[in-house]
């Protein structure tokens, strides 16, 4: 298995992935780097650059082989198993992310929902909402790694800390804070008014006609 | 003005801005670039780079004015007008971004949301949620340049088209498909499956300790 460090690379390879099972959805057997290149948004040379990483080269007449690439990929993305994640905070956005139904089709599972106002607490849900209190049992009796962490920016912190603690190895933070990756926990913030002001700048200097994601 | 073309130097402005503002309410008025840089997880020699695209140079005893920061950083992004904003799709993610308390402080307002499903529109909502056959003319109407679109997949594309054809010049796409940028109209889809699987890859291969945000 090769180990890629740069999250860029594995963020385009995702990407292709999933770009990959539209094609093949219809109906598609082989596919050209350019018809790729054109689906994700980058260069038809990045594309064959980083499928060279897994000795994947391509032939200019037949393009890429699906099937081919998919079981590289897969490999990569361990679709082997399921992971289990976790929501910490059942408000609007935790309760939007237990409804996603993106999640399945990557082989995530959202297995539980905790939250600390009882009024949220449900067992009767698709996704469970349980105590706060009984996060870290959970996390450990079930050996959780992973968490959504949608909680209000002020107790952000206290929760995440209660994560690491409990033995959670990667957090994606929507508080509007940045949290410190530790030694043990990875963690990626999204933060929507920052995409939305970032967007905003590129709109007023008039850049348009650019994929905001590329302009670096 | 200076113009900025870099996507991820525009994205670490709008960080380093929204960690002055903490720093001032906790009645900080001079900082050092390692405070900042600690608190927006990147180096101290980052943030001095970045901030010399201002001409804004620190002072090894006493740091930056943190108001001169703001000043600055605040021209950039033009915080002296509200930016409206519509969003186009009512469901739950829809519905948790219109509730979002974080856009006032980034003089972001949320106008008006948009829905096909009648059972979903509402005028007495804190944000109105229309008719989607209304888009098109409240767009040119109230001169609006920015959405975030949270619609199904399926519709995703047909909806994004409609936008660009109003006169939308940024988009904040959370469906799960890329939405191509045209000439005039930017794109950032943010899909938050791929973001997991990132974040699991990183996870699985060990490598704690690192913001992921900064992997590459």
């Amino acid at each position: 298995m090769i180990k890629l460090k740069n999250r860029r690379v594995i963020s385009r390879l995702s990407r292709y992935k999933n770009a990959l099972y539209r094609f093949r959805e219809l109906g598609f057997e082989r596919i050209y780097s350019d018809y790729l290149a054109e689906e994700v948004g980058v260069t038809s040379s990045q594309v064959r650059k980083d499928f060279s990483l897994f000795d994947m080269t391509g032939n200019k007449r037949a393009g890429y082989q699906i099937s081919l690439l998919l079981e590289k990929l897969e490999q990569l993305f361990l679709k082997d198993r399921i992971q289990k994640v976790i929501i910490v905070g059942a408000g609007r956005l935790g309760s939007a992310f237990s409804h996603y139904r993106g999640f399945s089709r990557e082989k995530i599972e959202i297995v539980a929902a905790f939250d600390i106002d009882p009024s949220k607490t449900s067992a009767s849900r698709s996704v469970p909402v349980r105590p706060l209190s009984e996060m870290d049992d959970f996390i450990k009796s079930e050996g959780i790694e992973l968490a959504i962490l949608t909680v209000p920016e002020r107790v952000a912190e206290d929760v995440y800390a209660k994560l690491v603690n409990a033995g959670i190895k990667g957090v994606l933070n929507f508080a509007p804070i940045p949290l410190k990756p530790t030694e043990t926990c990875i963690v990626t913030t999204y933060c929507v008014e920052l995409e939305l002001e970032t967007l905003i700048y590129f709109v007023n200097e008039g850049i348009g006609g650019l994929d905001a994601e590329d302009c670096d």
